[in-house]
């Protein structure tokens, strides 16, 4: 470790000399296990030394085959079964099964480029990664797309734990949250550049969430968790379990009471109706509440400004890091839509805008792209999907930057969902503020080219 | 009824005196009992005599108040603790019993109206209307707001029988679907308006959607509902209560038969991925999917064009009067975000193009008017919500009118959402066929100034 931090020195200022000679000595003086492994930190800072972990976990995703696989299992069909199910949908299963091989190949590749750097490896499938994984990693490596890596994050509340994405299906996966795909079958070379410190880390800024008078404790539903129990269910829904002296108790308690949410978000956090069904249990009879397509009801503030009544079909509030994810979509434009804006503009103004397709791309890219923003940036991106204006309702910002929001629901059946994967009830009454706070960050890298 | 013609003639046309002479002739000769029931046909046509019908069906919407009522009261809770809930959490128990009244007081004025001029009224909550009303019924009010018309239109597949919304919360609802607010509680004028033919017919196009390649005979979901029993979910997804040997033979049977389904679309169809959730029931334990925004997956073809790979937050396809509706949102825009665009372009261009708030307000509003159509085009509008564009997807036309649109679905757990009511399941392999015809129309009235 320190030969390769010798060698790297002959090209570097006289000023990091200085700081590098510091910072081994200190270092020497201090644990010796992991000489290098945590760097003086600035956010996006170059780290004056490598980083090579001793234990890393690697958290891996679920493939459709698996999914299709325990999905129809479960049905009770056999293998032979779904081979022919899928045949006649028109899917492959021979494709599934190629794409599951792709991955646990690349995770197989990953795993072995770890152990041959003597570093300790643990895989873990996604269901079975929990804080224990967290607590014993030095370092976690999140191994599929950029729903796993969200995944990975949201056990991670540490800002000093890094984690690193790979893209174990770059044909598939999009991978914004992971390492350039060129890595995936050249993990060594990745490896390389961490231990020599060819590397900076980006302190990614996520947002944490106090909610006050639900009523009853805060309790979340993971999304991708495929099944529910009845019991779970039960917990997360107590109210109903309750006789009417215990609930009417607890409400008093417990309704003024303002909680921080036990998650940080790296995307965003997206405030809706009838996104999800409830299960609502009666000793005799299962009814499940399906409500669709109803528009959200909410009173926004902006950094503490005034309450505004709003009707729409949601709200997102994204960090950079969520800026090219589904905030993106939301806001972006396509051309067509842009084309149009400007041959209303120039029918209106009767000037000479030419609108050959050129332009058109120019100025749509450019549009999409102020859309985007930097990961360490402090500030919420706040956009308010599909508003309805109309005799009843106005809006005035359609969207923009904050430090903090504020909403209060007026939905009846409403959540917020944490990243696209655990919701919340946010039902009428409800307030949830929105903001960030710097030890809320989350530790990844960013390799030099 | 003729004298009230004869009085109004004096006013018309040569043409008309001829043509009405010519219709009271022929309506003499017929069934005297609803003189001017049934005045000759024509698309968006002045009807040569008046409406009276002998028998109307007025359905009714279920308020806020009724819903929390049911909601608390199933959960255990009094009135009392429902006064109490409400107020903590923000809400008015006094403001829901008001708006209750009012919609309460407006139906009983539609119903006293009819019956003062002798027409038999029914009066049925949504829960109770069912195609018995509809035989029954001469005509049906729907008395609510836009929902309750779409839920009314739901039931009338039938182009002659004629459907009257009037709003009945004019300040909290849009009713773009309704008589325009004065009526709400002038009804007598609306009513003598129809007697005297002092209106149109409007026969609003509907969509229609044949689906083949579910594997299992398509049952709809009803969304509305605010409960489904046990046994309805068995039904509505068979295949995980039959035996291996059924399931098989089953899936090869119905694979590849195209059903035309038993629904009319007023406003529009939309095709997403985990809108709603479904229940998978197993002896032992009950399992809830829970799938949140993932996105959608299929392939698109228009008017018999080539297919095309997709990805997004959904497919909106819709009518003439749906486009005041979901589609309208989606794809609205801002003023702030015109006059972004316009002001890149101004920088891209370098032309000095005015950018004035009333430049911004005159090109947003000639933009968003241009999403609107009539209700009697035979022409389809699709709009791609949230297009997803990177390196694996791609998408052409995010918009525009069609005669027919086919989707195929990739998807893993969507469904095909009809008017934001009834839910059909369109997963991997199902092909949906959307268009339009002729006899699915809707006829509604539009009242003279």
């Amino acid at each position: 470790m320190v030969v390769c931090a010798l060698i790297r020195m002959s090209g570097r200022s006289v000023v990091n000399l200085v700081r590098l000679g510091t910072r081994a000595v200190s270092l020497l003086k201090g644990s010796s296990l992991r000489p290098f492994h945590t760097p003086l930190r600035t956010a996006s800072s170059q780290p004056k030394a490598g980083f090579k972990p001793g234990k890393v976990a690697v958290v891996t995703k679920t493939t459709r085959y698996e999914f299709e696989q325990q999905r129809y299992l479960y049905a009770g069909l056999s293998e032979e079964d779904l081979k022919q199910l899928l045949a006649m949908k028109g899917s492959s299963y021979s494709g599934l099964l190629e794409r599951h091989a792709i991955h646990t190949n690349n995770v197989e590749h990953i795993v072995k480029s770890l152990r041959r750097e003597g570093i300790e490896v643990r895989v873990v499938k996604r269901g079975e990664y929990d804080e224990e994984v967290v607590r014993w990693a030095d370092a976690i490596i999140s191994a599929g797309g950029d729903g796993t890596m969200l995944l990975v994050a949201s056990k991670v509340l540490s800002k000093d734990k890094p984690v690193v994405g790979v893209n174990t299906d770059p044909e598939r996966s999009e991978g914004h949250l992971c390492l350039p795909v060129r890595y995936t079958r050249a993990f060594p070379e990745a490896l390389e550049k961490l231990c020599r410190g060819e590397f900076r880390w980006l302190w990614r800024q996520r947002i944490r969430v106090h909610l006050e008078g639900t009523g009853i404790n805060p309790t979340s539903v993971d999304l991708h968790e495929q099944q529910l129990s009845l019991e779970q269910h039960s917990r997360a829904h107590r109210i109903t379990t309750m006789d009417s002296q215990q609930r009417t108790g607890m409400l008093h308690d417990s309704f003024s009471k303002t909680s921080l949410l036990p998650i940080r978000s790296l995307n965003e956090i997206f405030i809706g109706e009838s996104l999800s069904s409830r299960v609502k249990l009666n000793a005799f009879k299962l009814h499940v509440n399906l409500l669709l397509h109803r528009a959200s009801y909410y009173e926004i503030s902006v950094d503490d400004g005034p309450w505004e009544k709003q009707k729409s079909s949601g709200l997102s509030i994204c960090t950079g890091t969520g800026s090219k994810a589904w905030s993106y979509n939301i806001n972006k434009l396509a051309e067509q839509a842009v084309e149009e804006v400007l041959k209303i503009g120039k029918s209106q103004t009767g000037l000479d805008i030419p609108l050959n397709r050129d332009i058109i791309e120019m100025v749509t890219d450019e549009y999409n792209e102020s859309l985007v923003f930097s990961p360490d940036d402090r500030r919420l991106f706040y956009s308010i999907r599909e508003p309805i204006i109309n005799r009843v309702f106005s809006s005035s910002q359609q969207r923009g930057f904050a430090s903090r929001v504020s909403v209060r629901s007026r939905c009846w059946d409403a959540c917020m969902v944490v990243d696209g994967g655990t919701s919340f009830e946010f039902n009428d009454g409800a307030i949830a503020t929105i903001s960030m706070s710097e030890e809320d960050q989350l530790r990844t890298v960013v390799l030099e080219h």
